[in-house]
């Protein structure tokens, strides 16, 4: 992707109309306005804390829970795509 | 489970319907919409602080009871679940 | 007790009923609703402040006194708590 | 005095009725609703800071002026007293 | 230029009219009012943190996106400019 | 004076009836209701930034320009004074 | 001149009536009430961060640009002055 996330931040695509996704998770009703499950697509480098580089704990190819009502969202190429903090995500799905 | 949450968080499976858990903690009358005890499901890597990893203080099998009106609920496989951050995790109930 | 207490918490044993204490202490009437004097009932393994573990300062039978409106109520085995942090105890009495 | 102030928080007790002080500070009229004037009865251990303990700055018998609204009222043995943080006390009177 | 931003502050030229850019991001509607990619043309010296001066992750010349609503702008020579922190840049767009 | 400010505070007796003061500086229209210029007349020992003691930078004697509406006012022996942060200075004024 | 200002703060000198400075700035529409030009007049010796003196970036004779609506006004010999912090300085002007 031509887009490189700045820092600790995350660019993912996330599913907007589907209530049950592939690896099983549904998202109770009350969060079905916008879906949180996403995947990982690219990764910023990292946030500096006390002078030291914190690397972003998640990687492209990941899929991941985030908290709703959070983030930037950009289209590019015709695709819509959320720009979300690292700390947003909240759990990785392990398949 | 399949789910690994982030840095401090910690997924939990609560107890909705009980008024009296096996342990023998019955939650006061104004705390009765949501119950406060859970058992552990999963666990983060813990919380960078300071440049040191500081880990989860608890873990997967441990009963905690939690601040209530916190986390985030997922559902995952048919049943509900809640992320919440470590720090919410008021007490550990040991048997 | 069954109960431990997480990071820097301390689970107390208040006395709701009493206008003045065994040692003397009578608290004013405007904090007549609930009394801020407690005994400690179990404390935590202490706060994380700057990657160094910081002890909390009261042990289990002090008798302390601590800011009202401040805590999370438990009831256990029949027995109401408030789980208060170590911050919110003012002072310590002294026999 | 049975009663010993956590980490940096001092109980002092202050001069309600009197308008002019033995010193001869005498507070603007905006504040004489309370006096600000107080001495000095019993001081906590400090705070910790950046992991070392700074002494609290004043002593018993000091007296001081602090920031009126201010503090916790307690009474004890028949006597109100006040506990304020120590950051609360603004100067020392030196005699 | 002869503008020199001051410490992570960058000043960016903006693309106020183009629904689409070149290199294919398409702000979605709810964003059209600002448009959030622009061009850096100069960058500050860094941000002091812990001692340590930590340099701007962008150059002059790097097309960047932004969060809109952030800034100041200014007119130089005949031409606007906007002035951002460095931590308001989201992401880099790479060719 | 028999007053010892705590900390980084400072005392200071301000110029309230003078439009222009001896050294030649008027406050201008806008802050009329309270002169901003006094005299300082003690400081205390410094504030304790990450472990190390800074002290203040005024010395009894220095004239100064403070930002008004800050500080609390205090009567000694018949004459006002106010206790301001160090903070709140901000500048001196040089001969 | 007589004023030294105190910490990071910076004494400048503003052009309250042109539109256009000689330097070829103009500010936009929305900025004309108090236009964002200055040269300075007089520096700080720097904020204290971490036990070190951070220094002010910008010396006296230096024109920047800063954020409206910032500072204090003082009127010394005759003219009007701005005090602001060097924070809110966004920008020199290089000639």
């Amino acid at each position: 992707m031509a887009l490189k996330p700045v820092a600790d931040r995350v660019i993912v695509k996330y599913f907007e109309t589907e209530d049950k996704t592939a690896s099983g998770i549904v998202l109770p009703d009350s969060s079905k306005e916008k879906t949180q499950q996403a995947e990982v697509i690219a990764v910023g480098g990292g946030k500096v804390v006390d002078g030291k580089e914190v690397p972003v704990q998640v990687k492209p190819g990941d899929r991941v829970i985030y908290g709703k009502y959070t983030g930037t969202e950009i289209k590019y190429e015709g695709e819509k795509y959320l720009v979300i903090n690292a700390d947003d995500i909240i759990a990785i799905v392990k398949d």
